[in-house]
């Protein structure tokens, strides 16, 4: 492995201030920037707070020039540690730089900083009327810089797609310092290579942007959902299939196994779902015409299907309600006691009862019990080992070990190691196997050219 | 500008021949094989017909041994010279790779051979209830790998997005000979950088796609339309933005000004439309109670606006009866009698009405009439020099000039030279100031990164 050499500098502090930069290397500030929501920690030895392009320019050119490294991080929630500084140096944080900086409605787009939380920037142009659908989890906490560098999802892809499907246009600044401009408040662009793209979801190691032009859609007028119980697995997976071959096309379809949903009547109350050993929900959107129309075609489809139980909630306040529960699943998970490895496997979606089977054998051979629920129209399927403490050795090590077992069986099926959250720190021992000899060489390829001195994000999923 | 050592090679025929390769000289298949729907003409050595990803690999590494450029091709129908061999050498063909690998509804893609043609690949899907929305104007003769290669769009891109939106997965040869496999038949996929977007829209100047996997979506049940006339065009862009303020999302928007709405009834008749100097087609999608209870809503909003005229199409007939007339456009200039310079522009949608105002000018001030009409919702304008003959030199100098002074204006209002057509040779001349110095260099170092040897159809849009 090629190593950088040591950053160690102890002028570097003065030498960022005298820039002009805002830089700290306190203690609180230091332990702050050394972690995200994995389990890695590696202290920085400064933090970078840039609140223009020009800051992160300056601070980029600087790094390049001396060689440091620089990890960049917005609101620091990911979930595998991917803004972790592993080699130290500094930590570049853009969380300041969070003003939405237009809403255009004329233009259909919204230019914002990457600062901006999502679920604030969805409020921004919600009040217009307008929609921007990408909706991780995560969306009161994360920020919509980090969903670009990690091409985030969340439920509402199905119908709408993901972040990438949604990004315009980027300022972005190179690992020497270099302003570049990618695409622009467009909704067609045939200019040249797609260097938009190349940038989402590049986890901060080819370049750090610091605007961003999105594409907004005029908001749905109407939603409504069905929430459904099957005595089986297998039969609610049918049902998505059955669902989609119709002509339905829903803005989310959520499905449930039985280990998550008995943990979450643990926690909410025996009663919170009717009895079933698999959930589904259905959230429709559009006209509020067409929605009241195809409720019932769904419901009757659900019907056919042999449902032990099918609840219709038909406007904004009654969905909400169910979207909560949905996200309570997370604490009822955190209230067995356990730890919650959460895997954002993907497959293709024909393959959804293959992947619980194999997770309960799994679950089975290793005695880790296995919560799987998630996006199944997009085969995204949230595959949760829960351990007693990642941190103690032995049980890491028990845990890996089964990891291995199910990302092998993800690739052996066609499947993706991470849909969602990107590869981090917390799949790079997968990663090289998961795409491969010639895509990782092509990898390696884009990211020498693009940061020569390989000192963006260091030591993540490619070695140099 | 570095230049590629000749590639006259007299035993290159036999070379590939001995490798298995359907080659031929014949000289009817090198003139097919030099030129496109453009301009330029460039014969090449050789035509490779490959039948197989092996077949490309072959090549591939052939040329990259023996320093020969490679200038691959699909249909041969694109608009703007991309696929001519300005360096000679191989004209390699994946025409002959046209079948449909799969359709697969359990897992809601399709997989595709690069010679596909586009329309045959959407009827393959429609069949079994499914859609892949990306239409081209020419998906009759069009094929997949070029749509990909340049990154196609069409009207109904503005609700479904364009092509990049579709692909989730690529094989793609690399220029030594390296077989790629990028994404998969997954809806979602964060493993490491997105090479597949990279590859999409390069114009055969970083790979050469053999095998893709698209993503399909359920297909609409209903479509109806409006069609509505304007006493002037920028009524009829405001009707495009009230639509959409208004909360509807048509699955195109379509506007046509005046002259084209003239030489359209010159050739078609003059009651082919109601009277009016400016044209809107309206394409509404989805649940058949949706699109009944959404006609009138829209049809209200038109008529609030002034419209002189509004119609209304209910059902798939009627809707392609207005498609067959929008396509008549392009025959309606062609019996002018004069050449149609199509500049496939964008603008910020806002600036529709700006756009339309500077054709006007610039045509009173070149003498040259300009036609305008397209996709208002993606503010996608296909603006159409009429000139008398372009391989004329000095007609050429003069609508040269023109083009000059409509792409530096396109330039100024943050727009774009070319929204689905690609750059190729015909907007060569305007690319590197269109994306700005930090872009170029940028895809300088790409191309570098993935072609070493600017062997992928060089003398395109970068200089090495």
């Amino acid at each position: 492995m090629h190593r950088l050499p040591s950053v160690v500098n102890s002028g570097m502090l003065q030498d960022l201030q005298n820039l002009g930069l805002d830089v700290s290397n306190a203690s609180d500030v230091i332990a702050e920037h050394a972690i995200d929501r994995w389990y890695a920690s590696n202290a920085p030895d400064v933090v970078v707070f840039a609140h223009s392009t020009e800051d992160v320019a300056k601070t980029l050119k600087y790094a390049h020039e001396n060689n440091i490294p620089v990890t960049t991080r917005g609101a620091g929630v990911g979930y595998v540690g991917g803004a972790v500084p592993m080699r130290g140096g500094i930590a570049l944080s853009v969380f300041q730089m969070n003003e939405i900086v237009e809403v255009s409605v004329e233009d259909g787009v919204v230019v914002t900083q990457p600062g901006v939380i999502t679920g604030d920037l969805q409020d921004a142009v919600r009040e217009l009327g307008w929609y921007y659908p990408p909706d991780p989890a995560s969306l009161r906490e994360c920020s919509i810089g980090g969903n670009i560098a990690t091409n985030a999802g969340g439920p509402r892809c199905l119908k709408y797609g993901v972040t990438k499907h949604y990004v315009l246009g980027l300022t972005v600044v190179l690992a020497d310092g270099t302003i570049l401009k990618t695409g622009g408040r467009l909704h067609k662009n045939k200019q040249g290579f797609d260097l938009t793209s190349l940038f989402i979801g590049s986890e901060g190691m080819l370049g750090v942007i610091t605007e961003a032009t999105l594409r907004l859609i005029p908001h749905p007028a109407h939603r409504s959902m069905l929430t459904a119980t099957f005595s089986e697995f297998p039969t609610a997976a049918l049902a998505v299939q059955t669902i989609l071959n119709s002509g339905h096309h829903p803005s989310a379809l959520e499905i449930t196994d039985t280990f998550t949903l008995n943990a979450a009547r643990d926690y909410l109350g025996q009663d919170a779902f009717p009895p079933g050993d698999a959930h589904l929900i259905i959230e429709l959107d559009g006209r509020q015409a067409a929605v009241e129309a195809e409720l019932p075609e769904v419901a009757a489809l659900l019907e056919d299907l042999g449902a032990l139980s099918i609840e219709t909630h038909v406007d904004d306040t009654a969905c909400e309600a169910v979207w909560k529960l949905r996200r309570d699943f997370s604490y009822s998970l955190r209230a067995t006691g356990l730890t919650k490895l959460n895997e954002d496997i993907v497959v293709p979606r024909g393959k959804l009862v293959a992947l619980v089977e194999f997770a309960q054998q799994l679950s089975a051979d290793t005695g880790i019990p296995i919560s799987c629920f998630g996006h199944a129209g997009d085969g995204n399927i949230h595959t949760n080992l829960m351990v007693a403490d990642y941190n103690e050795p032995e049980i890491k090590e028990k845990a890996d070990a089964a990891l291995d077992k199910l990302f092998r069986w993800i690739l052996d099926n066609n499947g993706a190691i991470t849909g969602e959250h990107g590869v981090g720190l917390a799949k790079k021992k997968w990663f090289r196997g998961a795409v491969g000899e010639a895509s990782y060489a092509t990898h390696q390829a884009l990211k020498a050219a693009l940061d020569t001195k390989n000192l963006l994000n260091p030591d993540k999923f490619i070695e140099m």
